[in-house]
């Protein structure tokens, strides 16, 4: 498993026995949807939208920098046009693999290669939970999502704020998100991509963080950021702004095309993924452009819309093969890739469940090294579950317990046992059960194995409902990790002295 | 996809539109959990298990043919053992892969290689749906759990009993259950290895349903058994007698040992394995005594028991290597492999879906050729839920979908579509999408994407809730195959004249 030895956290009570912090890796090989030829035709096919369409860069200082690196302007459509050569000596120079420091070190994470990291859900505008329903997001439920992302190991990051909160005013709302990210958790963050300011406070507030300076920032990335084209072919000046500001400091942008496939793109998987290609490939280029070296992630986000209603549809036949192959290209590029559990269902029910586990299923099988909303996502990403974020740890867990190859020793076998046990008798009681039993298995949080009699004298409580009890009862335990006092003031002088400087629309 | 052309099925109404009817096949090469030196290690344990410990064969004429074929007993334990060298050779004449023929030959399937087959739930003594909860096996649940399998083309098999219909006098029961098989569905079917009788009459019914005699059903193979051994190491005498009857009428045995870690075997997966395969391995073996090259099918059915409680878990992570691991042995000896689709869950929930999802996931990716279990299994086995059976079609039919390579053709690409379109543009309504889209995704059967809003205003119903409507759509539209009056009136003389024959315990 490549897990590195790590600080066990314990369990925040004997409510919630978790796995330990640990590096993931996925020990074997992905799974390759596309043969090598077909592969080849999405990267030839990406590279003629490069070079003969171009993307719409809107943004000054984005499209002076391209054409001085050799991009050239389309004169009828005004779009940016990259030659392959230009794009593929760009893209070579993101490296392979990075380290995001956390501010509590037990917390880094690599991504790159093999090795997995899941985060939190991000950007819904709502949230809900069974008893209250669902309502706006909110600075309160924000901070709940911090807290549960902060107690369950198998989240490595925030990856955008869990949910929106919108009861804070939208000029300074980045500073109360930010604050709370730098004190109600230990683990790295995410800061929008929307124009320089927004940035430059999180890298601010980063450095106070994690007590560092400009340099040793730009030698340890800390940060990260989702650029997101604005499919097709569209790149905003806001987001692009952001991404010139993180590459300059070296911190990880993850280049994002929201292609769904019939609406966005083309209606067939590979003309979605020749776009999903040239939009990643482009703007990614433009980070090295900036910074030569600077990380960056490459994001597949591809899936289909419902054609009677054009809704858009996830943890689909077409959003897994898709993920399969924004794997493929990913590696052929020697980026790193970033995928996502999602789902498109109303409640946390089965259809979240399955459309969630082909999600995760495609992401790890795909070597996706980030997997952007993996705790609470539903709705297709308009709400933040709490329930939801509950059953998906399970999920996480259980699939990064199934990355274990199955080791054979001859103490394994147990041929003795087998043999002392004979014909009908059971291993409940050997030595060798009683010496192994208590970390043999995987032991769920929210799954219930009791039979139909013990169910039905404790309530029929479906999976949803016990998962409502449970992230109650991780939200009361939760604990405010260790924080510098120092550090904690310095993080609020700094929130107080930026809030009245920035102006209403800023 | 290899599928073969067969005549499409319709949908049986507007209100199921289907997958039609296919031959699956796994493209993609299977995940391999152990390294060869661990599958090495379980073989050999495997060997030096029913060499030295072996198994308790508990049927006279059975422990004669063993010892007859080479096999010896061990004096104090009265077991029968077999050298290595003996359970190769005639594991070796085992077929790789068989075809199994239907009543209607649109449903013949072939098992080995890389094809899949999915068959129904089996063998739950209680069947329970929404509207009227939980209830014991009868017979018109058993009968509308056939038509449900009839109708959906998913389905390849009925691998057992539906529900067992527990109000049926025990000892004719058998006579009904097959009667309603051959008249009510069109696809291959089961009987239960408990005896002779049992099995004669199927064999007898399947030669007038299918109006062939015994040489033809011998070169086809027509009906399916599961032979589970009584783990640990037993094997039970009407089992055997069944399997030996099957064998000589070269119809397929399937033979999976019941194997929960820390229960029925060694807590340790390799120990686990090692059991699995010598319990396997030795009553396959017992096939072959019977009649060299006669199919058989390799069982896996390797799960962990809860050490808390000690009842058993499915689809847990134990369970989805343990089914990697299965293929892995099975592929090594060249024998069909045959797994399931489980859950632990007491209700038609996420947990149900998520069990679900990691059974299914890792039996397609163990390459496994029959996938017991496909449709309406909960409680760990023990409830048949028609709620379950619709949730479980969707995840099949989402399953097989994904096993597609993704082709990309120079029209796939689109790159003038995507031209024409531009940023910021749409593709709904290029001809590029309008000539595709009514077949380019998978269609849901009871995914709903619809947005919160209408979610609402349709009632706020589940996966489970939507399943309860759709189950009874599908039996409301249910129509009785063609079935010639003339085999029809044999089937029913046949079960007339063994009713009053077989007396009760028989």
């Amino acid at each position: 498993m490549g897990r590195r030895n790590r600080r066990m956290k314990e369990p925040a009570s004997s409510a919630l026995e978790q796995l330990p912090v640990r590096q993931l890796k996925n020990p074997f090989p992905p799974i390759e949807v596309m043969t090598p030829e077909a592969l080849e035709a999405v990267h030839d096919g990406s590279m003629r939208l490069l070079e003969q369409t171009g993307l719409q860069i809107v943004n000054d200082r984005a499209r002076e920098l391209m054409v001085a690196k050799g991009a050239t302007i389309d004169k009828s459509s005004g779009y940016v046009c990259m030659e392959r050569g230009m794009v593929m000596e760009l893209i070579s120079k993101v490296p392979s693999e990075f380290t995001l420091h956390a501010r509590n070190a037990v917390y880094n994470s690599v991504y790159g290669g093999n090795h997995i990291n899941f985060a939190t859900v991000a950007s819904p505008p709502n949230a809900s939970d069974l008893d209250y329903g669902r309502r706006s997001g909110n600075f309160e439920d924000y901070c709940r999502f911090l807290k549960l992302g902060q107690t369950f190991n198998v989240i490595s990051l925030f990856s955008g704020y869990p949910v929106e909160p919108t009861d804070l005013p939208a000029h300074t709302r980045h500073l109360d998100a930010y604050l709370a990210f730098a004190t109600l958790t230990e683990k790295p963050w995410h800061c929008y991509s929307l124009g320089n300011g927004k940035v430059e406070d999180a890298l601010e507030m980063i450095k106070i963080a994690r007590q560092i300076d400009d340099e040793q920032l730009k030698s340890e990335p800390s940060i990260t950021t989702v650029v997101n084209t604005n499919s097709p072919l569209k790149v905003d000046q806001p987001m692009l702004d952001g991404l010139m500001l993180m590459a300059e400091y070296r911190q990880p942008v993850v280049v994002t095309p929201f292609t769904l496939a019939g609406a966005m793109c083309p209606v067939t998987l590979g003309g979605a993924l020749a776009q999903q290609n040239a939009e990643a490939l482009g703007v990614i280029a433009i980070t090295q452009m900036v910074n030569p070296g600077s990380p960056a992630m490459y994001g597949g986000f591809t899936s289909n819309v419902d054609m009677k209603t054009g809704a858009p549809a996830f943890g689909t036949p077409e959003y897994a093969r898709a993920v399969l192959a924004g794997g493929q290209l990913a590696r052929k590029y020697g980026i790193p890739y970033r995928t996502s559990n999602v789902n498109a269902s109303n409640a946390p029910d089965a259809q979240s469940a399955w459309e969630s586990e082909m999600s995760l299923w495609s992401a790890v099988m795909a070597h996706g090294n980030l997997v952007k909303h993996s705790g609470g996502w539903l709705e297709g990403g308009l709400c933040a579950s709490f329930e939801k974020f509950i059953l998906d740890m399970e999920m996480v867990q259980m699939m990064t317990e199934t990355l274990k190859p199955i080791e054979v020793t001859e103490e394994d076998l147990a041929l003795d046992a087998i043999k002392e046990v004979g014909a009908g008798g059971h291993h409940f009681g050997t030595s060798h059960t009683m010496s192994r039993y208590k970390d043999a298995f995987y032991k769920p949080i929210v799954s219930d194995w009791s039979n139909f009699e013990t169910w039905q004298e404790t309530g029929e409580k479906t999976a949803a409902q016990r998962a409502n009890t449970l992230f109650k009862s991780v939200l009361d335990q939760y604990e405010k990790p260790n924080i510098d006092p120092a550090v904690e003031e310095a993080l609020h002088a700094y929130v107080d002295r930026r809030r009245p400087e920035i102006k209403v629309g800023w």
